[in-house]
């Protein structure tokens, strides 16, 4: 029988960070923070579940504004201290809207440039 | 005038998270930590560059294996504390091999199934 997986937070204070990238676009969406709990929960639940560092809470992704994440597949990283979400997100997944009051899809929307000022890429 | 911009270092114990993205292929290929000074030596060199947190020394990506990781764009996240790296790679990114003895593309090369065990998509 093989072994189970889990994320090595103690390497990393008890936080793992989870990249999410949509599994359809590619683009790669936002970066939350994954404890054991968030780790089991979003692997009983196939929703993308974090634990909030300005909170200090559990926070499943969407439960407040519908904009759940669906996750469809994880992969870890070779040192076992990063994991990668891939979700089929239904709106936008950033907290910020464009000036036609849409949500963003991503949270890194921002470019910047040689000359260390930013581009907004979805303005 | 715009404003420059530099990461959030200092809400996140001056380290963040970059996650380093292929330009071309666009899978994730690994995540690093940036301090102040990986983050300049990325802006003015164009080659991802990170702190190594288990050297605690500063991490030209492919120094020693040649495998440099040319940057081609960077993005920001909402909060001011996550950058991604669009990158060209030459060669592989990952510090292990596959059974034909070629370097990983990714370090994101296991998904973890529904029982947590764990399959390795580059064997």
């Amino acid at each position: 029988m093989s072994e189970t997986w889990t994320p090595d937070f103690a390497k990393r204070g008890g936080l793992v960070p989870a990249v999410v990238q949509d599994a359809r676009t590619r683009d790669v969406l936002m970066l939350g923070w994954v404890n054991q709990e968030a780790w089991n929960k979003t692997l009983a639940t196939k929703k993308a579940t974090f634990w909030s560092t300005s909170r200090n809470e559990l926070w499943v992704k969407g439960a407040t504004s519908g904009d759940e994440l669906p996750v469809v597949e994880i992969r870890v990283d070779c040192d076992d201290d990063t994991v990668l979400y891939l979700v089929e997100p239904r709106g936008g997944t950033c907290h910020t809207k464009n000036a036609k009051g849409e949500t963003r899809k991503s949270c890194f929307y921002r470019r910047i440039e040689s000359d260390r000022t930013l581009t907004d890429l979805d303005p």
